[in-house]
């Protein structure tokens, strides 16, 4: 049984196309990335490499997995929107991957988490000063792709990664401070994962058409479609952070309530109220300044978990997750573009609300 | 005495200048930049108000003495090449600067350094995910002040930040490397220069000039002169670095003999052959494994430092000033731009090189 079901009612037909439209942007912007990569300085693009999954801590050449890919798909697409061919979203789709990859490379850091993708984060293998600077080159770069072109659009384009940028900058800003705080609201939540998530697969569902001269309302509406499906992607994330299969994950069990994560399910059960809402209230604060919360078991981590389910953590997130979902789709009646294309951005959303990893 | 004297003719007359120039600089510049950083998102606007001076520890404000602001000055100036007013450079000024701070708060994480302008660093005093987030958000924020006029001239002055941002990021990568080296030759040294000093010179030199229109040679040729008086600069700076008079440049007496820098006058004296550069060179090895070395007297330091002298590394670097000093004023021949622009460039560039901080 997928996550969270299908809001979509073309879904049964569009999901089958997901596939192949994240095939698709992989197959188009990873060259670009890789020659991207390939223009810095050693040892950058080494540790670049290594973060990307292409070698590994020898250097030796690796077949990392390179993730799901959604962004891409969604870069190369939204091209389409305007009637240009999927390649004009090339340039957009690698300028996104940069910034996530940039932000990747420095939120491991200061966060201090040891493991990628089953792998050594950079700092971990390469040192901090590596994570940093890789994470640095990497955000240039990604304004240097866009503005090479020399277009105004590209210009444009590179304008709006400035706002997504910003704003997962101020999410992680966010999401540290949230850390050192008892409680933190819903709406708090929902805000710090729309900055960290919702803004760049905003950029991403836009920069395409925006490349490929769209005007100001179509780009604003693609926006609002990926907005709202990067917060549909984060509650489904959320929900796989707690109980995702690991076989198919990656993940410990329990991944997120290992870290202590104030994700979705866990601040809407505590703002439930009733009694396991208060019940879980009391074990978290406990766990809090436990000294051995590393050491607990499988079942210590089961009760919280059937908590959250009990206090309707699990059933809000994946509610909300179907309400973002249906968001982002209407989004997209008000702009004109092919129905081929109006399916693709619908399969491609469906996939982000089924998918189980 | 000058620390490196005047090379241009014109120096009498108008070395009186710079002073005005660098306020003109400064005055215009300034509140766009505060302005800019009102908009971060707490508690990065208090962090990055922090670096720039503006409040201390305690959020008291601060009144910081801002540095020497070269920079906003020459982007100001620049402007006027192409018959526009000072202030179409303000928002290329305020983006240099911007990159310039971002590239201080990281690399002083990445170096460990504690003391930056007679205060303690942001890592320091906020830790180290503050001086990774603020420094991104400096970044990000420089290419939206720039972006954000929606100009053909805006964006082609954004790629060249984009240049300028990529040769700092390379200079910090060999800086960190030629760390761990035994020897670094005199041409690495200078590229190194080049990249950290060099090419952000040479972007604020021509951005105000760019966003007023300038065809691509007179820009081209304005990051020439800039390049070649960041070099100056940066010679400048390794002469203080070591024979500075602490009244003037803040530091520490032999300051960057007490951080084993390989700056121009070492990696020149070693570079240079003869009795004293090889027993300077006997001495510095043995300096890299001595575990006493903090505890060192100033004897000790002073030893050194007559050391690279006699070997001809102080002669050399102010000699190379003048060369680089030199070059840059006569970049400017090819360039049409009124005589008092001009002479304005000639003077601040002659403020380079004649300062004692």
């Amino acid at each position: 049984m997928p996550t969270v079901p299908p809001a979509s009612k073309a879904a049964g037909r569009t999901a089958a196309d997901a596939p192949a439209l994240l095939e698709r942007g992989r197959t188009l912007a990873m060259p670009v990335l890789r020659a991207a990569i390939d223009r810095l300085a050693p040892p950058m693009d080494t540790v670049a490499a290594y973060h990307f999954g292409w070698i590994d801590t020898e250097g030796r050449p690796a077949d990392g997995d390179g993730g799901k890919a959604v962004r891409p798909a969604l870069a190369v697409l939204s091209a389409e929107v305007t009637g240009a061919a999927p390649e004009v979203g090339v340039p957009g789709a690698v300028a996104v991957e940069l910034v996530h990859n940039f932000s990747l490379l420095h939120d491991d850091l200061m966060d201090g988490d040891e493991q990628r993708r089953h792998r050594d984060t950079v700092w971990k293998v390469h040192g901090p000063a590596q994570a940093i600077l890789v994470g640095d080159a990497l955000f240039a770069l990604a304004y240097e792709v866009l503005l090479e072109l020399g277009t105004a659009e590209a210009a444009r384009a590179a304008r709006r990664l400035t706002t997504a940028s910003r704003s997962l900058i101020d999410g992680q800003a966010q999401d540290i401070s949230y850390e050192h705080r008892e409680r933190v609201g819903v709406e708090e939540c929902l805000e710090m994962e729309g900055n960290k998530t919702g803004a760049l697969l905003a950029c991403a569902s836009s920069v395409g058409a925006v490349l490929g001269g769209a005007d100001r309302h179509t780009a604003d509406t693609l926006e609002t479609y990926g907005y709202h499906l990067g917060l549909a992607f984060q509650a489904v994330d959320d929900l796989l952070g707690i109980w995702g299969d690991p076989a198919a994950t990656g993940k410990q069990t329990w991944s997120d309530l290992r870290q202590r994560k104030k994700s979705l399910p866990v601040v809407a059960a505590l703002a439930a109220g009733g009694p396991a809402s208060e019940q879980l209230a009391h074990i978290l604060a406990a766990d809090a300044e436990s000294s051995d919360f590393a050491n607990f078991s499988e079942e210590e981590f089961a009760a919280r978990a059937a908590l959250i389910e009990q206090a309707g953590g699990r059933e809000w997130t994946a509610e909300e997750a179907r309400r973002q979902h249906t968001t982002a789709i209407e989004a997209l009646d008000t702009v004109d573009m092919p129905d081929r294309v109006r399916d693709q951005f619908t399969a491609l959303a469906d996939f982000v609300v089924v998918r189980k990893r």
